[in-house]
């Protein structure tokens, strides 16, 4: 598609009068569609954002590192360290909606109190031993754990161990950095609560699948701020035993995926993030997919490929990648592979621009 | 409120032009607002039914007598016997919207496939070793499970065991049967599958607090069949040691509910029923309350009063009550008291119509 | 389905005790489901109440009887006659759901202020000058207006005219009866307003199709209480204009259909009762259809006939019928034909229980 | 708020040490948060959009200009011209998520058919003769009237007359380019109709206030594509009559507010863009107000003034003005003043993220 509202042949004359017009559109702070229409609205999603592989070894290496250097404390708030997409130069975003980060906190260190309008979550690939206090209820991050943080909730991490502990953090902060959303607080300089239960009160209440306490104050977050290993774990290989004896529960072949959901609502357990996740069977092959949105997975265990558009990866716990909208994405494993997912899925559900392309070549 | 729309002073041509009138009115199926108002439109909810109370003891010795001299079938169907409020005579309706009764099934014996569009449940006060075949998944009966048989899903019961077992059955047949919404279907005349599994597959699937299937095919009835004592005992007493410790839970002091709850959309497990468990710590009276609706409860487990309106009644293990309309109603105990609750909530929130009044003096 | 759970050959010991069981039944308020299965939950809906019509000719005439005999007032509150189907006998019921009633106000008088959880409607066969006040605001009532007072509005009527006034009352009344949901209060003797706007507030607010006005206070029943006959009628010959011209609009072959919808939800005007208009295009015969649920029509303008499961009516001006639940209907006319129905549809809608069923032959 | 993760003395050799780790970071493409956590986290939102102001007489005879010297065709698509806010430059981006233009078509010209997942609209300030087909529905475009093209659904626009038309576009393109959610199809080469129809298709079957056409295709977007100006004006002439006449229907003294919504929902009539138009009484001056989340305000009639965070400006017939993120916004006008508004508040409102601050002083 070429010639766009141009003119063909001009004159002189015409192409001075042009000039003019362009620079007096600048001038009065305006700019014409014809000639960027193609950049504006693309035929299909055409990121700026590039696919991207991190290794875990790398990023912790790091991590250790800044451990040594450079102390946790108010106004920075974290000892996190963002994957920075390439494709948007300037930003620390992993893609145009997510912010992914590796957080690392030392024996006994504590990252302040603070609550903001992003919804944010941890997710746990290794160790233990600290302790998230959201509005002062004390949730233990243990390996596999899905830990969130909705929105203008209070929380605060601390270390109650004498060896470090990393995990990783997604927030919706580039989606909510851009359309102007973001609210920020301070919270007080005290922990809230030295407890170390192994169970929070919110799981108390609300982790009894189908059982809603009808004492419970109602909200509009979720109320469930812990989803463990163990309930995770036993919920994807009772779909491939299913799948076994004949019976649905797989989205596809050998593939099973559970979503974290709000127990209140059944819908996404963040109102901008959707997470996710997903084991496949040894000899799986996912179905190539581009969806419209981007997400963040992390291997969770075992190891297999990655085909990202044009590139392709080998996988290894820990190893983290960035799929940007409209990007073929499959997954392979000999051995078995459990993988977490977050995505701005519920956006594009919520605003109508959802869009999903399955095919079997690209 | 005396004189409605009739004539203070009639001359006797007067009153035979009305007599007149109203036989016309009868010919033709008309009838007059004016002389019945009251009835149609009481000033607060005047139900026919009547507050009630059953025993235990004597429902499950009739119950067992039926077992010996009345066969299980085709046709009939089930072996259960309906709590028929004395309010509604000619009926077996417990309340106007809710059918309620004891199934009992000797050794060996199969309550043949049916599918209906009614919702219904079985809650099982004691006993073990049948299995009800939801659309061909088995799900295990045990004590102080809840398990549900949505609209139009096929079911059938058998007893694997040499001893017999009874349980409660609570439907919406009478809701159903008077606005004319009942399809019932015979289903095959063989079992679907002589399995016994511990867990269903729909347990396997669903039975996980906040992580949803991604594979498993939406519905608009509850996916999940089976609801295990084990989870609601947890839950309940999770609300009360919360409360021990200061925290928020409970309904009011001393007091803790579960709903059971559809995970696929966090509604009511039934679509017309609303099914809950209540626990009284030792020593607590809950609130008197009104509410628009009718409910029915049985005792779980535990002993004490229940106050229905006028009426006072001890109550013990396994006895059930039916609550009418607007009946004031407060529960108590000494010892503590676990109790199972089914109402008609759903229907009177779905159409806009709840109302509750909660009093400390009636 | 002939032998359900009965014995098929006793001895007379065996009957004794089953006399005797049944009899103990009975003492203890029990009633076994065996013997009346069928009856409580039959394979298809099996109605009562009967397809019927009432001819608006003789309605009329009887109302106006009662206008000469019968004064409005306190109490029996309305001058109003009701459908009394003989399927359902010793009720003033039109079908299990519904009532429907033929209201008449005599030159300048008034029908006192109440307020109910019932919903309620006015439709307007013929005839003009009454007013219906709504929370105080002068609703006028015309030829073709469909009128709505919601559940718990007060409400109040008063002719300004020397001319007596008729119309139709639709509202849930059996359906409220019967599940006990009824409240009723009674408003003041005196009219809170003489006003007589053509337009009523309710109206100048809300009546701007896709236009939501924003300061007004959100409310769960419709704000608007008035549907004009202007534009209902305008609505419906657009439909058979488009299907004219080729375009989609009409439900099936020169079948309009209009429903009256609550304009800040866009669902049904009332919770509870469904309101529609159709017309018929001269020579139409509809298809004909069987659903769960039960409706109560009345023939606006034209003539022509209904087949009403095995029986056939003509229609004209003014005649009502009923529809009893699964009761197959068609409509058709030589000359055209505009029909005001009212459904209990979002009972069944929102109760998970609606079914339709349209066939060619019955 | 001083230190933040940054440490307090560090000898030369940690200093070479942190050097090394921030390159590290950098080749890692990686970012730490610490360094950057106001600026990805402020406080309250802090925009880079500014608030800025377009006189309508400047803008219309550039894009005038553009008429002489830019032809319109396939590629470039439009000839409109929008506005682009100098705190985001090197986009043509009216906010972060709005897209705002003056489009301008010369006699007999057509803009060519396309479709695209961004929503869009069109306000008329002034003129007519250009008629926008919605797929294949012609759509007349008059003074005060709103027009919409809901994604995906096919438009073209085409001049009849011998006189040039100008209006403004409004889109969610920044918003969908930032989230990479668009799509975009060319359409046919030549117009789907030359009909000149005064009400389109869509306003015969959809424009009646509370009246849902039952055979129209249900769709997830709105159906209407018109919104006359004789229905908005007389909508806004209402609310104000009722408060001279004491009742509620304003937002607040002197300010009427009319939400352009989809009459099948009666949710917005865009998903991600809200539409209303204000009306204020002369003398009125509207509360200073902060609102989460950015809109373009055009001035419909009359004039005013604005203030806009630290600016004022005068308001004339045609301007238009941008209110970023957060920004204090009051309106006064001493003659009258209509006033279009768009807004990113549905984006905000789906995504739990709507807050406003309504105060006297700022």
């Amino acid at each position: 598609m070429s010639t766009t509202n141009s003119p063909a042949a001009l004159t002189a004359d015409e192409r001075d009068q042009l000039d003019a017009l362009y620079s007096d559109f600048k001038s009065a702070h305006l700019a014409p569609l014809w000639t960027q229409r193609e950049g504006l609205m693309p035929t299909v999603p055409n990121p700026d954002a590039v696919p991207m592989l991190w290794r875990w070894s790398s990023l912790h290496a790091l991590a250790e590192r800044a451990g040594g250097l450079v102390p946790v404390g108010r106004g920075g708030e974290r000892r996190a360290i963002a994957l920075a997409n390439p494709g948007l130069p300037g930003t620390a975003y992993a893609t145009p909606t997510l912010w992914a980060a590796i957080q690392y906190l030392g024996p006994g260190e504590e990252a302040p109190s603070h609550r903001h309008s992003q919804s944010a979550f941890r997710f746990v690939l290794e160790g233990e031993g600290v302790w998230t206090n959201v509005t002062g209820d004390a949730v233990a991050m243990r390996r596999g754990d899905l830990l969130l943080t909705p929105a203008m909730h209070d929380h605060e991490h601390h270390n109650t161990t004498d060896r470090p502990m990393a995990w990783i953090d997604g927030l919706d902060i580039p989606l909510v950095r851009q359309i102007d959303a973001g609210f920020f607080e301070f919270g007080p300089e005290t922990l809230s609560t030295r407890e170390t239960p192994a169970r929070s009160r919110n799981e108390r209440l609300w982790a009894h699948a189908g059982l809603t306490p009808v004492g419970a104050a109602a909200a509009d977050t979720s109320p469930l701020m812990a989803y463990r290993w163990e309930s995770t774990d036993s919920a994807l290989s009772a779909q491939l035993e299913l799948e076994d004896e004949g019976y649905p529960g797989v989205v596809e072949p050998g593939h099973a995926v559970v979503r974290y959901t709000n127990p209140a609502t059944a819908s996404d357990a963040l109102s901008t993030i959707r997470t996710e996740m997903h084991r496949l069977r040894s000899g799986c092959t996912t179905t190539p997919t581009r969806t419209a949105g981007s997400s963040v997975w992390q291997v969770f265990e075992g190891d297999g490929e990655v085909q990202l558009g044009e590139h392709r990866h080998e996988l290894q716990t820990g190893d983290l990648f960035v799929v940007p909208s409209w990007t073929q994405l499959s997954l392979s494993t000999d051995s078995g592979l459990d993988a977490f997912r977050f995505s701005d899925d519920p956006v594009f559900e919520r605003l109508g621009l959802s869009r999903t392309d399955t095919e079997v070549t690209r």
